[in-house]
């Protein structure tokens, strides 16, 4: 593959005439007009995605993306790097968060070692996809190439596409990367021209000192590096990782295929807004599932121009937020497709 | 049954001590400490409620209480009396927005008929226990007798004494009755002491001029009724409705066996206010599942102290805030359940 012809899907238009069959759906069934709020805003925006008025939910899947970051040794995380790689095991297992999470919601979970410091044990679910063992300390120089780079969101379009392969109506972004809320508050203050502080919180949980000496790194990065704002792709490569590249490849090849892309909290979020900066058509396609405690979330939902569906002070990441959200998204499309009509169920309306 | 010697089952105090354990093993789960931020104090009540420090949430049930209004002969509702009998039906059809997603969540619906003005077909699936055709006009006197308001709180603490038998491990509320945000107002009005405009919303969409009619009806009942703040039971009687009494029975009923109850919008949460004030003791088993549109119901979490799992700009009733909330329960539960430990899954602690 040639990285200088890396050629992204084209994103179609929204479908507003299957939206428009839904809302007219929708004054018919059996509940007072605009009583399920969001939820028919939803199944409004699922059948804009889908380009069909009686969309379904049924095949979910979660794309864990896994990286490590040469930043952390500036000491920017309250965890020791190898704790990518024992989580990545701890997916593969079935222990943590999300696979519980993906349980509970029939969804499939997809880890992907896209740039793990470390060489993994071969696993039968483990897709190994390493484009580089980590990035390079952004502190110092930039994290990645431009080449790197491409490469990374080359994977998140593969992967995707071969997740749509096997059916796939709804998709999660998650992630896990020790030390990945300092590249995603570098990116998200680059990109939105924010000032390091408003956008960077705690992580997996640094004190007061530690928050300080992590906006200091982050600062030194863009100073060092001058991301161009303008061009999203120099932004992550020199202050970004190699799942957030990942990620953005999974967006931007979902979207491409109408498959709706929910986004779980800052990480993910980070890389919804590089990929709205580049593919601006790819924002329609984007739900946003909660709002993160990490305090550059707020900053990239207002961008983005995405309202979350949950607000539980969750900060985990892997797709948490997002999977949990599959059930609202699933309730949407159900109460749609499910419910009686006013004339079906002999229910006098509205006079 | 002597309607006079109506038996409170006694209200258990929460359990402290499973909750500890429950606090301590979530420190131990492979996550940052509080990372999972509300599903872990939704984990920690259901211990404190259940006395269990393993919850489990495998049986659901929504219960939705039906009646019919007589303050609708003030035309304080968009929709017409008999709707509440034809949604019953709908309810027992499973064309109902509750129907859906309770089959979702995989969950029981029961239907009581508590108070509708017909007479239904007989249906195997709906419970009969109808204590009067409706309520009387409170714009005109008191809404039920004392005695009929013992008999419906009677109903449900029956109906979910019958449900725990048959194994329940989580209720919703849920109602029927055109005329029930009415009602609710009133209830909420008289035991909050708070101007009715503050109290009173669209309900299921009446437009300024009817909002401003609703309220000057509800002013007038309570003028007329001067229902004793200090004595639920007289609220509930004299303002009130058969399906929120029932309601009052059922969460009198579950807490009393300790299972945890999902409350749903403005009158579900009218009837869990009256609980409260009749019962102190019942306010830690419930939980607030989501916000609703109609402005009273602020004015009652406040008042119940509770904070609601979702916003969705909903105002359905019928026990679909809650059976949607039941899902983020569950999730809960099971990675308290299911996670793995730091030491199980030999991923490094925070130093």
């Amino acid at each position: 593959m040639n990285m200088e012809h890396l050629l992204l899907p084209p994103v179609p238009e929204p479908d507003h005439s299957a939206a428009a069959t839904v809302h007219q759906r929708q004054g018919r069934l059996t509940k007072p007009v605009g009583s399920l709020g969001r939820l028919e805003e939803l199944a409004l925006q699922l059948a804009s995605i889908t380009g069909t008025s009686a969309p379904s939910v049924a095949r979910k899947a979660v794309i864990v993306m896994a990286a490590d970051h040469g930043v952390v040794a500036e000491k920017v995380s309250a965890y020791p790097a190898e704790v990518t790689a024992q989580m990545v095991l701890n997916f593969l297992r079935g222990g943590a968060a999300i696979n519980v999470l993906a349980r509970q919601a029939g969804a499939r979970v997809r880890v992907v070692d896209i740039g793990v410091k470390s060489v993994l044990p071969a696993h039968p679910e483990l897709i190994v996809r390493k484009v580089a063992q980590g990035t390079q300390n952004m502190a110092l120089g930039p994290a990645l190439t431009r080449t790197q780079t491409r490469s990374a969101v080359q994977v998140g379009l593969e992967v995707v596409a071969a997740e749509c392969g096997k059916g796939l109506d709804l998709v999660a972004l998650g992630e896990m990367g020790i030390g990945n809320t300092t590249a995603s508050a570098a990116i998200v203050a680059a990109l939105t021209e924010s000032p390091v502080a408003q956008v960077t919180g705690r992580g997996t949980g640094v004190d007061e000192a530690g928050l300080a000496h992590k906006i200091s790194v982050i600062q030194r990065a863009l100073d060092l590096n001058r991301p161009n704002p303008w061009d999203p792709l120099d932004v992550l490569a020199k202050v970004g990782g190699l799942e957030i590249a990942g990620l953005v490849g999974v967006i931007l090849g979902a979207a491409a295929r109408r498959v709706p892309v929910v986004m779980d909290g800052f990480i993910s979020g980070a890389a919804a807004l590089v990929a709205a900066e580049w593919v601006p058509e790819v924002k329609p396609f984007l739900i946003a599932s909660h709002q993160s405690v990490e305090r550059g979330h707020r900053v990239v939902l207002e961008r983005l121009g995405k309202r979350p569906l949950l607000d539980l002070d969750m900060r985990l990441g892997e797709g948490t937020g997002a999977v949990l959200a599959f059930h609202l998204i699933e309730a949407a499309a159900r109460l749609l497709n499910e419910m009686a009509t006013f004339e079906e169920a002999r229910v006098s309306a509205k006079p």
